[in-house]
């Protein structure tokens, strides 16, 4: 029986886990957190800080293929076991990339893929993104005449801000033959008033023209990094139609999380497969769908439960992903609804009567 | 969080835990086998018998909820937990009617559900039915003329052959309000030289008026039990087009996996949402369906590995499903596949193609 590690044990690696548990074989978690949402769901969980590269190296003693939910992970420690002969996706060198923002912007030019331009840090407006350790839109600022004080010391990327009509994402699954299997578009729905994040769609509600585009430059950039792996390529589309990439996430990511309840095979069975080396699986779409983040609520921080399920599960095609954190704090994912239907009317009425009241509290 | 206890947690048990995962609740797992499916995958995990009071008195103290995944559990333990108040489900008065294969053809017969009739014992051919323990098809036999002096000893209820055209099975969830939810009627496909079980197709290829009474039926034997639960009602219809109640399951059943590929909400989710008490899912389909069971080939018996693995996962639409069992045997069910897709035809060309290579060996 094969035996698959997972560096990192939550709500990826839970999602991972749940799809994993039909194939034949044995999962191992590696997890700083004794509390990780895969705490109790691996043939092996263990505790312990996947950046720290003897950890990692006396974690993957054991196993045959190592996979990854976050990509901060030890990078010597993987060139290593790559070394031994071990099975490793991502490709530490597609890592090594990834990790740090100037590198990936580098790559990007070097490769001609379209991307926001490098810009002079002192010509204003100009976007500041830190070279490492930025995570879920934590490390990035816009920095202008009024607020340039506030510029960050470490080591940066400065770019041009780009005109953003939409924000897009398309996940790419690429297989050690080469092949590649492509998850139609999502769309970043932004709440105008407050730009936030109010919800995911997929299809993203776009032309065919720039469906198409959107894609290329996704497949681009895979076959630029030209490893097996699952690709999450986020991009903008600005207000001109030119599309940029903004950044790309080497593993299964919050904008695909629809493709567990609306494609043939999700994101995460993909990942399997890719990690397995078996045929990749149909991305073909069986209705349309969104995804509903479920946050903890302002004033409440302790042991979590989640208000509005039952207004939830009452929906048709709705489904509920809870997280198994333990503890909610105002503003931290605690989990995500599902939503399928035929027309992006009826999905967007759902999410409007659900989004109200379904949060997490204590 | 609520506290959901299982008794059983063999490959039933890992397809629902595998799907509550995605639900706010704690999940506690009762299997005597160390080496259960379900082993590593529970929040709490306890080796001991569920057909002793006491160690099910003990396991059951600290959950809110408890549910079975396989109907011969410790009665007088479950009635206690009804007592003491905590939720259980399926009620131990409808398990006692169903643990008994006498009293379970009592209750049809009382409540005017069509089955087979009661026949002498000296009138052959007669099917001999063990009233109790019989399991996945053990302790039925057919008695003629020739083979009568292999009847069995124990106590048995003995009916009239049915003249079988084909085997149904309907699945329904009913809550605790009495609101019911039918899944489309499974077919059950038979090799007409071995007159072995081939695979589960859903919908099964009948007409709606055949599908209509199968669902009446079905529902009269849910009706007749008044209580809430997941219930599989396997159903003969015969020759002469009547259809006759055989046995039901008060549990996922065998015939419903397909449902985790095809349906909206599967029978795993809908037995979550009956435990919890929330509102019953949709059993819209997306797809025609169909199930090949995974079985342990001849000559083989020891550590379990799968072959053909990746002819099926070239099939769009196809999935894998392994039951986590670490020993195979010659004819044990080690796991079963899933086949979607338009037309009966082409899921039954995917099962012609797949069906002799994928098994399990050492």
């Amino acid at each position: 029986m094969l035996k698959v590690g997972i560096l990192g044990g939550g709500q990826l690696g839970l999602m991972f886990v749940q799809n994993a548990l039909s194939y034949p074989i044995e999962i191992h978690i590696l997890d700083p957190n004794p509390e990780a949402s895969c705490a109790n769901f691996a043939h092996r969980f263990v505790v312990g800080d996947f950046n720290d590269e003897q950890t990692v190296l006396d974690f993957a003693k054991d196993v045959d293929i190592v996979g990854i939910e976050i990509e901060h992970v030890n990078l010597e420690a993987l060139k290593k076991l790559k070394a031994q002969g071990k099975t490793v996706i991502p490709d530490p060198e597609v890592l090594e990339i990834i990790q740090d923002k100037g590198i990936q912007k580098d790559f990007y030019l070097k490769h001609n893929i379209p991307t926001a331009p490098v810009q002079d840090e002192n010509t204003f407006p100009v976007v500041q993104k830190l070279c490492r350790g930025g995570y879920d839109g934590k490390g990035v600022q816009v920095l202008t005449e009024e607020n340039k004080d506030k510029k960050w010391s470490e080591d940066s990327v400065f770019e041009t801000l780009a005109d953003i009509k939409l924000e897009l994402a398309v996940i790419i699954a690429r297989n050690a033959a080469g092949e590649t299997a492509i998850y139609p578009v999502v769309e970043q729905v932004v709440n105008p008033t407050y730009n936030l994040l109010e919800y995911l769609l997929i299809p993203a509600r776009i032309n065919d023209d720039i469906a198409e585009r959107a894609k290329e430059v996704a497949l681009q950039v895979v076959d630029a990094f030209d490893q097996p792996g699952i690709y999450a390529v986020e991009l903008f589309l600005n207000n001109d139609n030119s599309i940029w990439v903004n950044e790309t996430a080497p593993r299964v990511h919050n904008s695909g999380h629809a493709t567990i309840e609306a494609s043939a095979s999700s994101q995460f069975d993909m990942m399997l497969r890719v990690l397995l080396n078996l045929p990749l699986g149909s991305t073909e779409m069986t209705s349309k769908a969104a995804i509903l983040n479920i946050i903890g609520a302002e004033g409440h921080e302790g042991n979590a439960k989640v208000d509005g399920l039952d207004d939830l599960m009452k929906i048709p095609g709705a489904a509920m992903h809870w997280y198994g954190k333990k503890i909610t704090k105002p503003g931290r994912k605690m989990g995500h609804a599902t939503f399928t239907a035929k027309t992006y009317e009826e999905i967007i009425k759902q999410i409007d009567e659900v989004k109200p009241v379904l949060k997490s509290t204590t």
